[in-house]
This record gives C-alpha cells, sequence and structure tokens, in this order.
C-alpha cells in the first residue's frame, strides 16, 4: 500500500491477504482434473506436501479451516463424547457450535493456567477425570488443542508444554486434534518447523489463506485412515470439488512463504510497542496479533475507522492483525495516524 | 431399615426412594386412557397439578427429568445457539451430552462466583456478550439455571440472586430454563412455595422420582405454546407412552410430600455434623447432598461399602444424599459405623 | 363393555387397552429397584424372560416401542448409511422421522410385491445394489423388517419368507432389525413360538402396551454387546427410568396373554366379515386390523362416530383393531350400528 | 482431444471438464476480497448474475452443488419434517444422506409416472396426503424437483409438468425447491431462458462445474431473506471461503457458455444412434446423458477401458455424458472403437 493519504490499513485479520502475482500465475497454469472422481494432481501434490511439512502420514484438502476442523471433530467424536479445548477455541467460539450439534461432542473448556491458551498438564488430567465410569457418564475422549491460540492473541504453545499435554491426554486415552490455522506462526516464532510442533497429535488442521496469501483451502492430516473416513466427511458436508487444482496451486506457492512470517511478528511487535508508548494497554504479541483493552470498543472502532485503520474485535479487545499486504511503514503509518487522532 | 446390623444403608441418591404403600394403592386404582391418542386423565391431572405448584401455565409428563431438559432445550435451542450453565449443570455434565448433539447448543460454563451453582449477574453478563455480531457468530439465546444445584452439593439459589441472573438474562434478550429436578428441596429450605422459584422463567422440569420418592416421572412446564411443542419433541424421543395414569397417580401423591423434604435436610445437616466431629472435611448442606473431600475416593468408598454404607463420587468427592427411606436413626448408624471403621 | 347403548367402541387402535385387575395387582406389589444405578429386579425379569420368549441373546426394557426402535436404529446405523424397510413401515411414518434426523439413515423403502408388507427376495436384492462403491456413495447397512405390517393391515410375514429375505440380507452383508411391536400377532396367526420369527435378525422390538394390555412398556431385544450399547443410548434419550419395575410387572402379566391375541383374530375376521356383509370393500385380516376404504374417509368417521364407534384412518382407509377390551359381543354390536347407520 | 490413438476419451461425468484459457485468464486477473468478513466483489458479481439469470432474488455462491443443496434443505426442513423427490434423486442417493441426518427430513420418494424424472400431480398430491394431522404425524413440508434429472439420463421437465406440480404443491402448502445441477441443460433443451423453468419455485440450486465447465463452484438462489440463513449455514457447514472470487471469474465466463450446451446434446443424441445402430439398448438422450442396459456392467466397462472409453454406471447401466471436452469427433472415435471391440 502506497498512498497512505488515502488508503486505508486493514488490520482486521490475515484473512484479508490477496493473492499475489506468482499466485495468481500458478493459478492460471495449474494442471488440474476431477478431484472427486480421480484426485486432482495438484490439489494432490498440495496434500503431499503438506502432509510433509506437518509431519503427518496423509492430509486431505479442504475449502476452510472451519470445515478442516469439523471435520476431525466429526470423525474423532461419538455421540456421548466429551473434548476438551482451551478457553476461547476456535472450535469453541468460532465455528458456531458445529463441533457440538454436527461432531456430537460436548465440550468443556480449559483453564489458561499455563500461560495464554494453554492449560497446565494438572488441570488437563483433572479435567480429563477417571478413564472409567458408569455406562451413563460422558467419556472424555479429546483433546483439542490450538496453536497459535487466536484468542489469546497469537499465543504459541511451547514444545515442551506441547509435549506434556500430549503426555497426559495420551495416558488418559485421549485422542488430540491440534488446530493450526496459524501453526505456521507457531514455527515461525519458535525458530522450528512446523512438524515439530505437531509431535504426538493425531491429527492437525492448517490453513493456506491466512499469513500465507492463498485465496482459499485448508489441510487436515492424519494417519492414511484417518484420510479416508475424512474424505467422506468433506464430501458429505459438501466439501468435495472438482477441478481444486486452481486453488491447491496458490497455496503451494503460499507454503512457500512460512519463513517470511517471522517479518509479520516483527509488525506486530512495532504496532504493539509504538502503541504501548501512546499509552494503550497491549499484550506483548508472540506473534502477529495485537490484542488492546481500551475503554470503549466501539467508540474507538469508530475513531480508528474515522482515520482508515480498520481492526476487529475479541473478547472485548480491540484487535490488530499484522499480514503481507500491510508493510513496516503501513504500521508506522498506522501508529502515526492513532497519535494523530488522540486514542484511545 | 430397621435391622442395622444386616441391611445397608444406601446414601448413593435420592433416586433409590421406593413407591410407599400409598403410592401403590394409588398406582393400582389409577383411571387411565391413551395418552398419546387422548392423555391420560390421571396424567392430565398431574400435568395440570404440577403446572400450578410450579406457577406455570403449562406441564408436560415425561418419564425422565433427562428427558424434560433435553425436551426443554432442543425447543429452545437451533443450531449455532450458545447456551449458558453453571459449571458443572446436569445438563453439562449427566445427561450424556443431548444438549450439544441433539438439541443442538454449544454451552459455556458459567463461574460459581457468586456463591455455589451459581454465577454473578456481572458474570453472566460478560459471559453474555454483545447481543449482536456478524452472521458467522454463535448467539447466546439461552441461559440454563440449576435450583438446587447437584454438583454443588444440593446448593439453592436464593430468590433475590434469581432475580438478579433473570433480569441480566431478559435484558439480554435470553430465554432461561430452570432445571428443577430438585426444585422441592430449594423450596423446602427456603420455606417458599415452589411457584416463588420460578418467578420468569420460560420453562422449569422437576421430578417426582428423587426426594418425593415416585417410582418413575417428571415434568416440564411453561407456556401452552411450549407444552404443544414439547409434546411433539416427546414423541419423537420415544417418550409418549400409553397408560402412564399408573405413573401419575404415584406422582400425585408424591406432590403431596414436598412438605416432608425438611426432614432429609435435617438427616444431611446430622450427617454432616457427624462427620465433621469424626475429621472428616464436608460441605455444610443446604438441602440433602453432603459433600466429603478425601484422601483417597477408592479407598473410602471401598471401606464404606464394607460397613454397608452406600455412597456415589461427585467431582472427585464422597457424596451422600439423605432421603425418606433412610430415618434419623439410619443415619446414626452410619456414623456409628463410620466411627468404628476409622475413617476416612 | 356391556351397556352398548352408551357406551363407545374403541376401534381406534390397540394401544387403548386398559391394564387389568392382575396387572394392577401386579404393579402393586412389584419388587422395585433403581434401575439407572442397579437394574430394577423386576425389569431385569421382564428383559429376561423377553429374551428368552424373543429368542434373543439379551433384551432392554424401553418406555415405548418407537424408543425402541430409535434405540437399534441408532447403534446401526452411522451418518451416511441408507437402510431398506417395506413402503409404509413404521419407523418410515409414524415416529416423526427420527430414523432419518437422529439415527442418521437415508431410508429407501421397498414395494410390497411378495404380498402386502414384505418384498420379495429379487426387488431386496436389486435394493441393496452393489456391494462396494467409490467412497462418496451411500452404503446400505441395514433391513428393517415390520412383522405384522401395521400399514398393510396386520400382514404377517411367511417364515419361508422371512428367511429369504434374510438370506438375501445377509449375503449383502446387512444388518436386520425386526419391528416386532405386534409381533405376538403373528406368532398367534402362524400358530408358532415368536422366537420362530426372529430366527437370524440381529435385533427385534416388541410391545407390551398394545394387543397385550400393559399400560407402558416395550423391549428391543438383541447380542448382550448390543444391549450395553442401547443402554446408553436410552439414557441419551432420556429413557433411563428409576422404579420401572412397577411397569415391568404389568408387562410380565401381559406376556402371559400371548395365546389369548387368537381371539382379537377372530373378532376381527369377524368385523371383516360382517362389514363385507354391508357392502364395505375390506381387506382379508390376518390378525387384528381391519382396513376398509370408503369414498369420503371424514364423512365415514363422523358418521361412525355418531354413533359411538371410534376408528381411525391409515393411508387413506378406514382402520378398525381388535383388542381385549373389546368383545366378540361388542364387534357384533358394532356391525348392527353400523348397518342401522347405513354405512359407508 | 486430437491423437485418438493414445488418448483415453472421458465419458465419465460433465464434471471432469476442464477450465479453459478464457477461464484461466479471468481467475488470474479476478478482483477479490474477504467473502466472510466483507463479500468478495467478483463472488458478489457472480451471485448477482445468476440471480438474474435464475430469475431469483438473491444467490449465494458455494463450493458444491451438494452443498447448495444440503444448504437449501437444512433452511427449509425441520425435524419431523417429511419431503418428497423423485426417486434417484440427487438428493436422496448421490449426498450421502445429508438430507435426513444433516438437513432433518424423512425422505418419501415419488414414482416417475408422468415421465423420466417426474410425477404426475396426482401422484404428488396422494404422497403429500392431509394437510393436517395429529400432533405426532410427520408433516410433509418440502417438495424437491430436479431438472435435468441426472437419475432418468437427463431426463427434463416440460414447463407446462413444473406448472402443474408448482399448483399441487403450493396448494398443500408446500415450499418447493429446485435441484438444478444442469437446470443449464434443460433450458438449452427447451430453448428457453433458465428463469422461465423456475417459476414458483422457493430455492434452486445450479452448478457451474458440470457442462459449463468452471473449475469449482455452484448457487443457491432464493428470497433476500433465504439467502441471509443460507449465509449462516454456510459458514456453519465450513463453505465460507475468503477469496473465492478466482473461483467465481471463471464461473462467470462459464455462464457464458449456456448457449454452448445445444452442442453436448447433438453429441449425445449422435452417440446414442450410433450406439443403437450397433445394437445396444439406450435412452433416447433429452440432453447430454446416454444411458445403455448391458449384460454385465463390469464386462463392459473394462472392456470399454481397454479401448480407452472411460465410462461411469448408473441404476445398474452404463452411463456417458457428452461435455465441452469432448467433441463430436471424440465421439464418432469413441463410436469406431466400440465398433472394433465388439460391445456390448
Amino acid at each position: 500500500m502506497t498512498s497512505h493519504d488515502t488508503a486505508s490499513l486493514d488490520f482486521r485479520s490475515d484473512t484479508v491477504t490477496q493473492p499475489d502475482e506468482a499466485m495468481r500465475r500458478a493459478m492460471a497454469s495449474a494442471e488440474v482434473g476431477d478431484n472427486v472422481l480421480d484426485g486432482d494432481p495438484t490439489i494432490k501434490a498440495l496434500e503431499e506436501r503438506a502432509a510433509a511439512v506437518l509431519g503427518m502420514p496423509a492430509a486431505l484438502w479442504t475449502p476452510s479451516g472451519t470445515m478442516a476442523n469439523l471435520i476431525a471433530l466429526s470423525v474423532h467424536l461419538q455421540r456421548g463424547d466429551r473434548f476438551l479445548a482451551p478457553k476461547g477455541a476456535h472450535v469453541l467460539v468460532n465455528e458456531l457450535g458445529s463441533a457440538a450439534w454436527l461432531a456430537g461432542g460436548m465440550p468443556d473448556p480449559l483453564e489458561h493456567d499455563a500461560g495464554p491458551g494453554r492449560p497446565t498438564p494438572e488441570t488437563l488430567a483433572a479435567a480429563i477425570g477417571p478413564r472409567s465410569g458408569p455406562y451413563f457418564t460422558l467419556r472424555t475422549t479429546l483433546l483439542c488443542l490450538e496453536n497459535t491460540h487466536n484468542a489469546s492473541g497469537g499465543a504459541v504453545i511451547p514444545p515442551h508444554e506441547h509435549a506434556q499435554l500430549l503426555s497426559t491426554a495420551r495416558q488418559a486415552g485421549l485422542r488430540v486434534h491440534l488446530d493450526g490455522a496459524r501453526l505456521w506462526h507457531a514455527a515461525a516464532a519458535l525458530g522450528l518447523p512446523p512438524a515439530a510442533l505437531t509431535v504426538g497429535v493425531d491429527t492437525v488442521s492448517a490453513c493456506f489463506s491466512k499469513g500465507l496469501g492463498a485465496p482459499v483451502g485448508s489441510v487436515v492430516a492424519g494417519s492414511a485412515n484417518f484420510v479416508e473416513r475424512a474424505k467422506r466427511m468433506r464430501q458429505m458436508l459438501g466439501g468435495g470439488v472438482r477441478q481444486g487444482g486452481v486453488l491447491a496451486a496458490a497455496a503451494l506457492v503460499a507454503l512457500d512463504r512460512v519463513g517470511d512470517l517471522a517479518e509479520d511478528h516483527e509488525k506486530a511487535r512495532k504496532l504493539a510497542a509504538g502503541l504501548a508508548d501512546l499509552g494503550w494497554e497491549v499484550n506483548t504479541p508472540e506473534t502477529n496479533i495485537v490484542l488492546a483493552r481500551v475503554a470503549d470498543l466501539e467508540v474507538t472502532l469508530a475513531s480508528l475507522g474515522a482515520q482508515g485503520i480498520l481492526a476487529s474485535t475479541l473478547g472485548g479487545k480491540v484487535r490488530f492483525v499484522t499480514h503481507r499486504d500491510l508493510s513496516m511503514a503501513d504500521v508506522e503509518e498506522a501508529l502515526r495516524r492513532i497519535k494523530a487522532g488522540g486514542h484511545p
């Protein structure tokens, strides 16, 4: 974005990122096939590469991260199963309850007593409760983690905590799904490959259409057997598409961009520091999300909007997300406007 | 129970109460009809009386309290709706998740920051969140209270707190369902008629087969329109029965026993005081449930069992429930045995 | 019924039958327990006896035949499964669609080309289709038979046709559920024990509250493993009751009455013959249901009602059901009134 | 396809069509936005144009025709509703039962007694049955038509029959959904605009990824209020995508191709005539689908495959679909190979 005088700066989400020229070229020249009947070759290539990057045996393309999570939960959960997820998890609050009414699970939200977005192993163990009970009791069968955790401002689960939580869940016989919509960000923040963050999970979802900039598409990965079942569930939900290779081609380009995310984190730190200097109460961003507590949410949003700064809200706070379509100069311009506006 | 040397003392639940002679006589002589086709006359009489006692326009008989709650939630909730209930509520943890997978609601458990079993109005208001949001957000549409609250040891919601919670929920446009499986106990503890505890709710469920001693049967009450829809849902679930008047006859007798429940509360206080004297860490029972924290749950249960004392567990504690089939002498005998056994 | 001048004659269904004195005595003296916690002893006795009579390993009490079928289908069906049932089957048209929305099956109704209520094995085989198909196809996994078939006027499936249908289903890997709400009638009509009519099925439901006259209760029978799963599903649906032994006691008495059903069939033949003599177009009843085709259904029902004869409708016909609360004299009285009224 | 010696000829479905150069260019240059947050401008343009072409007030993009139908049925149906559709309809047999388990409807398939793919108004009226009934009966609330009807070999519903069926459904208070996955073909066959074939329906779905050749995407159209509800349901199912304009751009190009479909019909007639000359038993194709009855389906498919001709199966027949990626020369080549192979 160049003409800062007129352009609005869109910090609402990294989902607003646009496909770039390389992606558009890839889409225009993609080799495609009927993915319901045969498997589209470019979707297959994406699924194979995504599985490898995520350290999983197999992967399945889906039109959205919401569907990727829904499929995983539908395969894992039976009616009468209880699942655990940190408070504010995307599957709890941002997917219109489909984990409950469609996948069939009764959720129990976990406290974040280990840090933003994650419980301690002790809290997890207590929530799991006894492994067996009479026939008329809920059975806790699934843990759903989220890394990074959106509602906690893009908080990262450190690998040693991940390992402890996995160990606790495993010992209690639970399966584990990882909502990795922004797993790429966690990997970038930790300087680790994404596969280092999926150790021991049964399934993981990941998105190409957020910080990586692809227009459409996500993936859910797990065992070959899981993917077979997931494919059938995707068809049931209407997620089976034909020549989806045009989208997968852009996602393959997006996967080359994982290394760029560190820049978005740098922008977020810049923004947070700048806001703090202006007297805002903000988190210390671990990745690309800045949350600011303000006196009056609607007043602040309106005032920001008047100066061409778009932000969203999350849990009663203002949420700014940095991404590849906002440069460091854009962040500086935003801070300039906010200072001029006398916010919050 | 007379022969204390041999008899076991069953404190597991008030659901173990047996129909007495008056109930059996009433069942044997009940006027009955086909309740699916015509409405059984004794069920009708029970529904009318229960509606009056509960202060609601109409009521519907159900085979269980679980079905009564499930019907209410199924009528109130749409897919994509979020409902709020205090942590540990029966609809959250004791009904095999049907509120989620069958009624379609995504639950959010509320902290008990006002006292056992109930949130403050501030906590409720914060949980409800903004009344409107974009099309892709969960809509909070229902508050589900529970009075008394089983998981909190039969805790009572005081009328002024009930009124504040109702007011908060109403202002936010929420409907309110009250799980009143043991509403009779709350009324007895407060010295108020049950109808005083349902002020402002849309629907309430209540059970005849717990402390009141009827063998089978519950009721869900609400507006006439609600009951019409509930009747259809009951049929869908397989809860439509034919000559159910035989059960309703016993429930009508049970309704005469509401006044007796104060004695059960007295027994619970006696038991709790006795256990405290023996060094147990117990709650101060507000109604008929005593919860005791022990070092090792399984060891304690086994040891109690060896002396003919049956108890259950709840949230990691030992749970004793007093009821009409255990006399004050039985409570004293239980304390004698526990003292002799050197528990916990 | 004695005073024919004033009394109405209720031919709407055998569900209107009232518990007799023996049943009421049994209910009043039944030994009972908490069936959710321990298994009520009288329910256990009923389940054991029903399992034996039905020739199945185990059985589970349910409050209604609708719930018995719903539980069986819920255990048998997965989402994406197709099930087959003869057109007009109770699970298709009389259970508010729960086989579809709750148990999860997509039904395909079968023609009655072998006789009323039953397909030929060829029709069944053609409907089953190929055993395997691509991942995106419905899988046919269940055949649901109904003996007697209500919508066909209580038609009986002869044992050799049952055997052929079972053989066809088995070879294709299908499971088989038998809706035996009126299996007792089929057995009486054939002069065979009920167990002779369940050969090879996975599960069977049967009702005590229709022709056998018990007030409330049904059973679903199958393997021990099925019953374990069914018990959990019953609890989910709210069909778990406490001291249900009061109902089971009456059902045990009802089971002594299976031999009496031949009389009801005799009454149905009498009624059909009498109606035919009066110029009505009726089926030849195999059991206790008479269906009559009339020019104007509403006019005929109203006219019958004016003379104190209650009948129901089924598939555009008038339906008369004979039962233990209507004597042969009542049938004759009904014919007298119809003749006097000049119907249809 | 040029090199007929080596190339296989893919008659399995028109879903195998590939995006052409114009579509690829359109995709590469599409103006896009975040369709969940703001509405992607190209998706909006497509929705507006599709609504106009279909003669409906509003339209919603979906990733697949299966999802378009599922959304419509989910909005129209309540649990306990019965819906009617011609036997073999896509919503009955090709969508993994989601109309039943997810949308909540109990289907009843209609005979094709008016012609392939459609019932007479009398059959429809009889199936609808009485408009009101007791509370415990299924309510028939929806008619689902399909034009062209895939399972009947792409059969067209003539406008006067459509009008009669609509009239019958409307008088009975039913809503009507039209599965128009290949509505474009019906319009081309009749020489009418698509909007002439949607008169009176509540909702209609249509696909861009079949004969029109777009890679991915469908639409469901109805009232503005319907589209609001549909949008929420799409999000629940995981069909909300971000920069979907890249797909919509290709679909806009596809809409320019509706006029080309007559050529595909010509190819189908050519193929059918040629097969008939060779002694095959085939339908007279009304649009682009040829169904052939053969002695042994698997033998025939294998033999065709050996000569590089790909076909699918439908209802026990061989199914050939003509489309824009098969030229008239390809059809002639296929006939040559079949003649050489001595099929069937």
